[in-house]
């Protein structure tokens, strides 16, 4: 297909706001996901970079069950020269942010949260062993005292982690584990939340699809830690190649304006 | 509102998928883009980090004019205690990556673009004094050979980044530059592009809409780059930032399945 061909059959289509915006399934078009990679050097010998990202597709366990994302193949090459998708996606999807307006009336959105925020000391508290024993087990208090006593204090603007092992369950029915009434995986005991605000932690993150546990009835954690201006990730991605302490996590939230949370591509720096 | 009612209520709402994915225009309801903050230090006292994204909403421009995210807000913190947004988002809107896949058969998708790639060395061609005279100007060879002799070699996988100063004309009708029949802004000229294929640059970066000029009519430098399995990134932000030489680049690229590409957190790292 000649190239001028192209940028007319981009315009004719595109110029469609109605086409441009109506939303069929074509997450079946999606690809695999690419083979893991060794953690590439950074330019100035700053260490190793860990993507600490799920790939996800409509298959990927949501809270709700329901899918996060549709894709629609709008331009394909065979026909059009060129590949292209609009999405249908929930900002609560994947490895993603919970920003403080998603639990809060007027807090800040996902593109208010500064970068200051974004980058953080990463604290990573190891509940796997118990975890395994018990899918309702939660982060409390006592694992955070361990966790100080074993690696010092919890730095200022720190990314506090709870890793249970979960990441491994996400092919599966086991992520979300329902029983019919109740899901049942780990999370933040409010608790932890509260004596967290005042160590000045800035996030938490779970490997799991909640801050709270699985069987929570009443989002406590997400109303404790929230509404103060912090953010939380969920869905997060290979805590058990991150050290205890040490580790800087950068948080790529996505910057769509007014957004509760979204998406978001995370790297640990070790 | 009681927990569980907050809890009944989102439930009630998320498990209908048609609900769940239907599409109005909500865009209005987003907030003001956050402030600047200073560059945050590393937790290792690495340097500093510069966001090198833009914020965005339906009104930021894009390469055809329409849209390229439409929001619709499923709950509202008044009414039900929590406040999530669904969005319906072309790929290619704000500051984002494209893929091989955008413009090739079977190139790689942008969840399959491996982490060493999306950490690189940052090379900035500054051509804003010429493009503030000329819309179309475009980055030439003869504009990466003064590079090079200013600043050493084109590290390998490095990220080229052409700094035209157009990230300052967002909020207006000068990005987009459309005289009612072409767009003009800056772009790579493709001979620039096929040099840096020689070079062993693992991308381009533009501060404007396209990697191609606005004027081009047949995409030459999206067709020269992105099928050898390189990527690209348009309407990269916060250049002017940035040193010719010697930081970093880290591309927050989004990680859906077999997507062409999507709207990236970036951050450089000095």
């Amino acid at each position: 297909m000649c190239d001028i061909c192209v940028l007319n059959s981009v315009k004719e289509k595109m110029l469609s706001r109605r086409a441009f915006f109506s939303a069929t399934a074509a997450a079946g078009t999606a690809a695999a996901l690419g083979a893991a990679t060794a953690p590439p050097a950074l330019a100035q010998g700053h260490g190793t970079i860990e993507d600490m990202t799920h790939a996800f597709d409509a298959d990927f366990p949501t809270y709700l069950g329901a899918p996060g994302i549709e894709m629609e193949q709008k331009f394909n090459f065979a026909e059009n020269g060129l590949n292209l998708f609009t999405m249908n996606l929930n900002e609560h999807t994947g490895t993603h942010i919970d920003a403080p307006l998603h639990f809060s009336a007027d807090g800040a959105s996902v593109d208010e949260i500064p970068v200051t925020s974004l980058v953080a000391p990463l604290c990573v508290v190891d509940i796997a062993a118990r975890a395994a024993e018990d899918a309702d087990t939660q982060l409390t208090p006592d694992d955070l005292k361990a966790w100080i006593s074993a690696n010092g204090d919890i730095p200022d603007n720190a990314c506090v982690a709870l890793y249970s092992g979960w990441g491994t369950k996400t092919g599966g029915e086991g992520y979300r584990n329902f029983d019919g009434e109740k899901m049942h995986f780990p999370g933040f005991h409010v608790e932890a939340a509260q004596m967290l605000l005042e160590t000045g932690a800035g996030s938490i993150a779970s490997d799991t699809l909640s801050l709270d546990h699985g069987a929570s009835g009443d989002f406590a954690t997400h109303y404790a830690w929230l509404p103060t201006g912090r953010f939380g990730i969920e869905n997060i991605a290979n805590l058990d190649k991150m050290p205890a302490s040490g580790a800087t996590i950068l948080v790529g939230a996505p910057k769509h304006r007014g957004g509760t949370g979204g998406p978001a591509r995370i790297f640990g720096m070790i």
